[in-house]
């Protein structure tokens, strides 16, 4: 069984990396280091399973041809533009890293006879849905932030590919992950925010956004789970917790684990920025019916994820 | 009031030139003549509120350029890839000349502060529903081409826009559109090969594939409606008619209109190729709602096609 995942050098990627290759799998990992951390790989790069390719998606022939290289009989694709609230400074960033990276590697895949393609889609593509939690086939949904556009534009790219060339399509759309390796995201910003002040904190919105947050480990299980056991043409998949919180509650939590009371200043208004959703909880029944199960609760990976970042603050100090 | 249309040359984006231009709106166009015919510009070249730029939306400065020039008030993206049947031959085309032409057309607006973008999207980003007629809330779906992937990757994009820039725009999920000017589709070819041999005929799939099609002059009504009546961030419509013929219905017409009785030789199968969608039939209750009515009964509209594709046997032979 030979896995090729893009992203490999990001917090989910390496991750991944390390879950397969703990089971003899032979892993290759694509990453162009924009985001990625050549720390991650540490533990891969020691196990001669491990095959690493510095190379940008953007690049369709150098993809092709390590495709057709490591031949792999699944790629999970998990590269993308992490950086989900700039969006708008920067409209074609989305398109290219996103979009078009995914065709390359989707085309690539083809070309190379590749039998199964998983994608880290998102939560974000249902834009503000009406019912809650939000299943896989609630209505119709309209796009509010050029990141969950690209990420439907490459869910739609999957499909039809599915359709017209029989490879496997296995669509996961995830709430926020947490966990070690954690790189961006509100815990991130907060404990950054905390060590440079711990007398009064910005808060984006008005800290009652209601978001849903998986634990790394749960969310790793799950993809390996469903590429073992679905076998359908389209395989699409929600991966949540069955709770969820407010961004008031886990700064409560991230305070009392630094054991600081800043004050909180509210920029106001029911979004933290043009595209975020005030409330994320999705329905993931479908994925428990197969037999997966979430072992940690959102406190637990608010816990984990800064115990983490306060143990890794190179991590904290590295990225902006 | 200046409109912009991108694919001016081709059977709508020509019809609605000459529609705004009897209106004495100002109109520019765009188009690659990669399909357009110059030959439906002849009545819109002559009117001096008519501008016409040979351009290729995939080059992004050339385009932006332009909109900078003319600074139209609407734009109209009519421009795609009208190959829809033969995708899986070429899957970079739907990407180029898809995705990411309308994302390049879509930010050249937004430079160029246009206020109203709209869009020729298509009732294949149903994929293959289970509820006839489909409504636009109708549930996920899940596509089958990459014609249509391409085209829910440009909704979502033009989605984002709006809610991220404010400019509005207005999606419309076309039927096929039949009428004067028709250059590709079903009639289109059943016409030629009748022209051809008009003892035997080959009919993609069983016949019993159920389709809607607008007459081209109720679409364009449509369009221009909605756009002067509309006024949400997005607006989304299906523009489709309240009846649907099989494609064994519409061969009656064609050979009754024709005079001639081929035997018809079924390739076999509930889709005339991977991606058709055996039932096409759009719920336009919102359309509707809004004064808009067809003026064409589907049979009216094949009968108008065919006489003019027999009176214009230029088109049939130019186009293969």
């Amino acid at each position: 069984m030979k896995v090729l995942i893009t992203g490999v050098a990001g917090f989910i990627g390496s991750h991944l990396a390390d879950h397969y290759l703990a089971q003899g799998v032979q892993v290759a990992g694509i990453d162009n280091f924009s985001t990625g951390q050549s720390e991650f790989l540490v533990g891969a790069n020691k196990n001669p399973g491990f095959k690493l390719f510095q190379s940008d998606l953007f690049n369709y022939t150098n993809t092709e041809k390590i495709l057709k290289e490591f031949k792999p009989d699944a790629v999970v694709h998990l590269a993308a533009n992490a950086d989900v609230r700039f969006g708008l400074n920067h409209p074609r960033k989305d398109l290219e890293q996103g979009t078009i990276c995914t065709f390359n590697i989707l085309e690539a895949s083809r070309q190379a006879g590749v039998k199964q393609f998983a994608y880290s889609s998102t939560g974000s593509v249902y834009g503000e849905p009406t019912v809650f939690p939000t299943p896989e086939s609630c209505s119709f949904p309209i796009q509010t932030s050029l990141y969950a556009a690209s990420k439907l534009a490459g869910e739609a790219l999957i499909q039809s590919y599915a359709e017209g060339y029989g490879i496997k399509g296995y669509i996961f759309r995830f709430v926020s992950i947490l966990g070690e390796r954690y790189t961006h995201g509100h815990i991130f910003d907060f404990a950054k925010k905390i060590k440079a002040n711990s007398k009064s904190i910005e808060v984006l919105g008005d800290g009652n956004q209601q978001k849903a947050y998986l634990y790394v480990g749960d969310c790793i299980r799950a993809i390996d789970h469903i590429m073992k056991t679905q076998n359908e043409k389209i395989n699409i998949f929600n991966l949540g917790p069955d709770e969820y919180l407010t961004v008031n509650q886990s700064l409560d939590v991230i305070c009392k684990t630094m054991n600081v009371q800043p004050t909180r200043d509210y920029t106001g208004g029911k979004r933290g920025w043009i595209g975020d959703s005030p409330f994320i909880f999705l329905d993931c029944t479908k994925l428990k019916k197969t037999g997966w199960k979430a072992t940690r609760t959102i406190r637990e990976s608010v816990e984990i994820t800064l115990k983490y970042l306060l143990e890794n603050s190179w991590l904290l100090e590295r990225r902006s």
